[in-house]
Parts: C-alpha cells; sequence; structure tokens
C-alpha cells in the first residue's frame, strides 16, 4: 500500500489459459523493461487446464521506458500466449457515475471518502430518480441530475442516464441504494461495470424487502453484498459482503436502520477495490486480489 | 454470570400475554418468598396486545422456603394472569442425547464443553448411524449407540433410537452433525427440543450439500445455523448464526473444513443457552435471554 | 426498540446497594401509576453485599398519572432504600456538544447518523481548534465555533469553550478528534459527561501516536475506543471498543485511514448509548444496558 | 488451497535486498525446470532500498527435474543475488513438539485438527510439567513426558526437555498454554521457532493474569495473541491474534473461560501458518503470507 509516486506506478491484471512460463514471461518482460513489481497476486482456478488471473502493481521509470513501449511489448506477448490484459496508469482516475434514490447513506459515505482521498476517481455526476439528496451532492461541487422514473416512461429515464453516461465518458456506474431495475439494455452497455448493493446476504432474500423478510425469518445475522450487476436480478458475481448481529428486539424498521451501516461499507469497499483494478470476474464469480 | 451456591438459585421462564403489573406481581411474588432476583431479562412483542417473555434468575434460602413453595404459588399466580412458566433449579442438569454421523467436529465440541464444565448437563448416550466415533465417546464415559440407518429401515430405527431416549428420559436431543433426516414422528416427540446444525447461514442454502452450493454462487462469507428441528426440513427457529470470511481460493472442499470451525461453535453456543433455560420459542422465532 | 408514542415513554436508571425487594418495589411503584414496563435490564456486583443497577422503559398515560408524580414517588421510594435514580422522559433531546480539529471523520458520522435520525438529540454548537470543518458543520445548519488553542492560551480557551457550553446549556461533551488534552476544571464541570474516542485499543498504546506504535509492534488487529474522560488521560471508564483486521502491508499511514472506519462505529455507539441513558459508571468501569 | 499431488508440490520462501528482476530471476529459473507456479504473493518494505519477501508455491515432475536440482540451481541464484532462501517439499511433515500445564483448551484444540488432518506435521511427543493431559495425549498414540518444573529444578527441568527435542529432532514447540518462562538459553536453541499464546491482546496486558486485569480495566473485548517466543517476555513477533466481545456481567473468571475459545483458534492458525511455511519474520513483526 506504500505509493510514493503514483505517476510512474501501473497496474496489470492479466487472465490466460494456465500455462507453464506464464510469471516468468510477464515479469521478465517487466524487467527488460527496467519496471520493478511492487505487488503481485496471482490464482489459477487448476493448474491443469484450469484460468491463470494474475495482478501486477509495478513502477517504472518514463525516462527509461514509456508506459506505450511497456503496453506495446503486452500487446505483443499476448498474441503469443493467449492473454487478455489490462494495463492502467495507477495515476489515471476512472470516471465514476453514483445512482442514488431517496436513502442517501452510501451515497453520503462515497462521497465522505472520495473527499477524504479513500476512494480515488472522477465524480463527474449524481443521477436520482428523486430530488432529496441534489443539496449534499451540489456541497461536493458535483453535478446532480434529476431524472424522475415511472412504470410510464422507465425506457425515455433510462435513454436519458445513458446519454448522459456517454456524455461524460463514464466508466463504473454504482447503484448507491438506486431502487430501480435496470433493462437489459442499460446493463449491456456496461459489462461488469455496474455495481450494485443489495440489502441482505445473497443469496438469502432475493428481491424486495430483504429486512422484512430477514425479521419474518427470525435470522440473527442481517447482511449486506455489493455485487456486479448482470440481467439476473441479485444474482451477478459477488464482490464483498459483511454481516451484523441482531436479536429479537429488533423490529423490521431496526433491522432496516441498522442494516444502512453494513450497506454502505460493503459497498464502499468493493467500489474501492474495482477503482484499484483489484477486481477479476470469472464466470459468475469475483476474484479479489 | 456469578454462579454462588447454585443450590439455591433457580431459572424462571414466563410467557404471557402483554398487560400491566406483570414484572410487579412476579417480583412481588419473589420478594415475598425471600428470594432475590440476581439477573432479570423481559422481551415484549408489542406493549399493547402482545406477548410478553421473561427470564428471571433469582436466589433462595431453602431454610426460608421451599422450592415447592415458590413453584406452587407460581402455579396460583399463572391462573390469574394466563401465565405459561417454567420452573428449574438451577442445579439440575438436562438429560442431553447427542446424534452423529461420521464427521465428529461438532461431537469433540460438545463433548470437549461438557468436560469442561462450559455444558453443564448429564449426556446418558451418543447415538450414531456409524461406528467410527465410539472410541471417542466411550473414552468420556458415556455409552455409544450404533444404529444404522438404511432407506429400508428407516422407521425401525427411529423406533430404536425413540426407545432409547424415553428410556434415558432425555430432554434435549443435538443433532452434532447428523446426516439423516428425522420424521415427524420422531420430532413430534421432542418439540424445541432437538437443536440441529446447518452447515449453511440460513436461508441461503437450504438442503444437501450447502458448501457446494456456496462455491457454485461465489459467495464472500460461508455461514452456519443452529435451530430447532421442525417438520420443515432447514425451517425451524433459528437460534444462532455465525459467519467466516473465505474467497475465491477456497476450493469446495476447503469451504467444507473451513466450516467445520464454525459449524462447532454456533452449534455450542445453541445447545449452553438451551441448557441454562435461556431459551423460548414465539412462532418461528427464537428469543434468546 | 418499539417506540409508538414516545411522548409518553420513560427511562429509570437506578443505582444502590443491593437488597432484596428492589425490583418488587420499583415495578409495583410502576404498576400502581398505570405504567407498563416495556424494557428491563438489571445488573448486581454481587447478591451479597454488591451494587445494584437498573434500566427500565415504561410507558404511561398522562391521563392516569403526570409524570412529576411518578417522579415525585420515586423520590419517596429513594429516600427509604438509598436508591440513585435518574428519570427522563424519552421524548426530552438531551443537549450535546461536539468537539473536533481537522480530521472530520468522527464528526461527519455523528452529524449523518443524527440527521437520519440515529442520534436523537440537540446540537447546539460544534467547537474546534480549526477552522476547517466550519462549511461542513454550517450546512447542517449548527453553529461553528473556531477557538483557536496553543500553549499560551490553553486556559482561556477552555474557559471561553466552558462559557459556551454553560450558554447553551449543554449536558454532553463527545471529543470527535479533538485532539486536544482538556484540564481537570473542565473535566471536573462535566463528570461522565464527556465521551472521547481514543485511536487504539486501550490499555495499549494509551497516549500520542498510536497508529504508529501499533505499526512498530506488529499488531495483526488496530482497535479503537470510546470512552468517558476522566483526569487520568486514557484510563477513564471504556464504554465500547471495535477492532479490524490488518497485515504486514499496512503502513502506519494505511493504519490511521484505516482506523477512521473504527473510530467512527465506536464513538457513535458510545454517544448513541448515552443519548438513550443505557450507560452507568461504576468505579472505573461502566455497564452498558 | 488446492492440493493433487502434494509428492511434487514445492514451497519457496526468499528474503532479500529489494533490487530489479528478482521475481523475473525466480520465476525463470522454475520455468526452465519446468515447475509451474500454483501460488505466489510478495512484499517489500520499500521497493528503494528495503527488503523484499516472496513465497512461491510450485509444482514440477519429478521425471522432468529432481528436487535436488532445483534447490541447486536456487543455491546458486542466491549467490548472485544475496537470497536468503529456504526451499521445502510440501509433502515433508515438520516435527512438532507440544509444551502443555494443566489447562487442555489448546492442547485439545491442537490435537484435533492433526487428527482432521487440518495440521500437517508429526507429534513425536509432548511435554508437561503436570500430569494431567497424559490420557488424552496418549490416546492420540503421542508419548507423553511429564517433566515437573519448579523454581530449584528448572534449569535441570528444561534440559531434560532440550534433551528430548533434540533426540526426536523437533522443528517446532508450540506453547499450547505453557505456564513456564523460558530460558535464553532454551530460547537460542530454537529463534522463531516456539510459537507462544498469550491470553491477552497484546500489548495490552504484558505478563501474568491478564484477564484479571482486563476485567479490572472493564475493556469491552478480549484478545488473544499468538507469538513467536524471544528472550522478551511478550515482546516476540506477532504471528495471530483475535478478539470476543465481553460486558459487564463477565467477571474475571467468565472472561479466563470465554477467553479460551480465541486462544485455541488464534494458536491454531498460527502452528498453522508456521507448518505451511507461510511465516517470514522481519525484525520483530511477522509477514504472513
Amino acid at each position: 500500500m506504500i505509493s510514493h509516486n503514483r505517476e510512474q506506478r501501473a497496474r496489470l491484471l492479466v487472465s490466460c489459459p494456465d500455462q507453464p512460463g506464464i510469471v516468468a514471461h510477464i515479469s521478465t518482460l517487466l524487467f527488460t523493461h527496467k519496471a520493478n513489481i511492487v505487488q503481485s497476486d496471482q490464482y489459477s482456478t487448476d493448474p491443469e487446464n484450469g484460468t491463470f488471473f494474475m495482478r501486477v502493481e509495478f513502477e517504472w521509470n518514463e525516462s527509461d521506458t514509456s508506459f506505450e513501449a511497456i503496453h506495446h511489448a503486452f500487446v505483443s506477448l499476448a498474441g503469443v500466449h493467449s492473454l487478455q490484459f489490462k494495463l492502467e496508469r495507477a495515476s489515471r482516475k476512472k470516471r465514476m457515475a453514483l445512482f442514488v434514490s431517496k436513502e442517501n447513506h452510501c451515497l453520503s459515505e462515497l462521497l465522505w471518502k472520495w473527499k477524504a482521498g479513500e476512494l480515488v476517481a472522477d465524480i463527474p455526476l449524481v443521477i436520482s430518480n428523486h430530488d432529496d439528496n441534489r443539496i449534499e451532492v451540489e456541497s461536493y461541487g458535483i453535478p446532480f441530475f434529476h431524472i424522475p422514473s415511472t412504470k410510464n416512461n422507465r425506457k425515455e429515464a433510462e435513454e436519458e442516464a445513458l446519454t448522459l453516461l456517454r456524455e461524460h465518458r463514464i466508466e463504473l456506474v454504482v447503484l448507491a441504494r438506486y431502487m430501480q431495475i435496470l433493462t437489459p439494455n442499460f446493463v449491456s452497455a456496461y459489462p461488469y461495470k455496474i455495481i450494485n448493493i443489495h440489502h441482505s446476504f445473497l443469496p438469502a432474500f432475493i428481491g424486495a424487502n430483504p429486512y422484512a423478510k430477514a425479521f419474518e425469518r427470525g435470522v440473527k445475522l442481517i447482511g449486506a453484498t455489493a455485487h456486479y450487476v448482470t440481467d439476473d436480478l441479485d444474482e451477478g458475481p459477488i464482490i464483498e459482503q459483511d454481516i451484523m448481529r441482531v436479536n429479537h428486539r429488533h423490529t423490521a424498521s431496526d433491522l432496516r436502520i441498522a442494516g444502512r451501516n453494513i450497506e454502505r461499507i460493503a459497498l464502499a469497499r468493493a467500489v474501492s477495490w474495482h477503482l484499484n483494478d483489484q477486481l477479476l470476474v470469472h464466470g459468475n464469480k469475483t476474484i479479489v486480489f
């Protein structure tokens, strides 16, 4: 977690069929470009015929080698070994949009952590189907767009939002308690780039009103789940989960209030990992490096 | 948690329609019998027309009043106020039977805590559908009964077990990873007196092979749930739950091994609470005092 | 945790030498005033010659009995049984002042929870030895007072703060990361009414720079401790503690940043318990009901 | 955590001054020996002039290359780059001795996990200054040595233990609640090869009777710390810590009983990491891979 001069630090994410020599090829490539590996994680679903995943943070001197040269070298390597890779300067901030409805606990957490420097991103806009959180958002100097969404205008509302996202070149959409279901059209525009917070310990209590269901079932722990959004409601790859202890004294309303504390924490962690290029998706699961 | 002379300590569990004066009546009854309330918990589902639950630990001097006299006084009070109550000497050990299949982690935990004095009970017998754990059980001086259970003899096997339980006047049955589903006939003989440990965070992953399902879903936490057994599989009142963090490196087999640590802890806590008269059932939920 | 009509709910805190009949006397007093006990907790340090503590939440009908009448009855009871008691309408909001220096994570948490209704209090003012957090505080409509504090003016600065507190009839002072040591003069004005958050798992790492010390020692968990302030630095009664897992990758700076998440949570819980009259002090310990 | 054929899996631990190319050299060496990296972790205290640590698990075919050939290649590499390394077949079991006094909770946990296959080691003997746990130890088929230790014979007792350890070629000594302080003579014979469990959250409550001190201080969490033993009592490198929540109702004795649950868990984790070559010591800290 040491950072030094972020200008010259980069992050590499790799996935490919597992095969001998991958680490050697990648680390030798970096060494020949005078880059120093600062952190490295890897995982293979199965050393025999599995899929290999790797994340490398490295530092280099722009005076020795250009970022473009390193990138070019990886393109060549990828061709030979069927690698899929993503190479990012650590200094480049991703462009993130927040979606929110009325409840602001997740929104406030993300904005506070963003301002405190814990979430490194640009936030060009916040979109909401209600106007409630305008003042808070604008106090951070972030444009707030109110796009009401009803049964009748859902398609138009989504189009309006998509247009805004495109205009602002958004790379990550965070549903910070946005109580609307997105259409496949929207989801397909941001594959594994939409993070939602579900207010239960998935796969328990899928769908609406999970706290009411948790109360009904008499659970002793409640949970929250941050996941990538796919077309299957609440079925996308889980990124992070957290729980808290509750007891018989908690009403359904108490559960909802208490749960806010884990929702905001689980979501903030998931967003942070995505922004730091710590997440890879494999099938319907995430690998968190 | 101070104990002193357990011979003269008692535990009272009460449930009744909520009504003014309940606490006054109970505490005055105890005072007039020169009993001293040492600990007291109460809960009402709703002060207006709800159900009231109370647990009291008190100490008394047998030279002042007999236990029977106090019990008699509560019978009278119960008649007037529609109380249901249970009054137990703290010194009286409940008679508990353990059921186990092959895996011994929950069994070992319960036996160790029993010997260490953390679980205060008599254990007249252990019943298993396999012979694997005989030596361990017998090393504690506890009789071990091997009752094989197959598709064809399930009914006879259950009858054999029930006979043993009756002979040993068993009051609590603990399924310490007993991989057999009990019939309604068996369950009805021990209403809210059978505790099972399910190896998932219920209601997620009901039924068989929860760790395989958890692996498939890619959860970031695994759980265990101790619950009273009812006729609905894995749907009985939850007593205790616990979780542990896992990650993408855990295979289904790793989850199973790791999960043993939370299964045994959640089950031991649930059993301890039952033995200490800390549990009340309300609808399909437990109240843990 | 059910609230209904808060106007007619009250909270009673009692401490006295343990003696038979206390619960009977108190519950009978409430019953004769047609009050209904909604929640009740009690604790005795020792049933023989110990100290007894009790917290009762009850509801009553103002049309049946006035609050004053109930209070008056408790004054009489207290005289007979050497009770110390505090009786509060649940609807009465305590007047709380927040002190902060530059770092705003605890301040933001408290303000957010206050606005969300999780902390029920009036906040007449925030006092800081820096001007950094003025805009945030004023955005909540709360007056912000900047009282610079240096080696030379500490006494005057404290007097200025005390005057403000008196003018605003403050009942609880929360040091939300206020990096100044208060003098005995200040502390004695608010006995067990000043809550501080210390950024370590006390009694480990007393004093300045606990995260640097934690880094140096190589701990695997870091902690935060909310406690009442006494004249002995970091030695007052502990109200709440929380921890989080860290590892060898965390620099001292990482620990500081990560620790903010547990500091704000532990402090918010402690403040909430104080505001809800859930705290009693016994010697140098707290009883949390 | 996939294991396959452990016979052909090895673990490499490396530490050296951080320098460009380390990862490339190591991974290329493995690749040229047809070894496949299965898992890899690395850490640098500082990319500039810091110390670099690495752990690699790899698989190879004995038919392609012998273990000795790979080892020989690392010896050569180590000479060139000032590496310190340890290379171990995963299939080789370390020889571990357990020391215990009267309380058996840590002993039982380790023996149970050993028998269940969670701790992979040979346990040639258990040494105790009391005879209490002989039957349990011998029931696992492990020789039990009772070496009474008094003020007068401490030196002789230690010599007797050291002789036994040497005779049994012990590589790891685990103090599973062994209530004796070892002399520097003993400690120096097993540098960073003695693991102790201290029954507090170090550095809080160093020395004797930590639960009594924790009770006195009124903490809300109690802890346990597994650490390597050095000559400074309770000051050695921390390997693992864990905590549990307690409250005002816990007497000092309750804390001691409750604490057993975290002591055994923290110790078992630390021992497991040592046995799996997951631990490196740097100064007075551990790196846990």
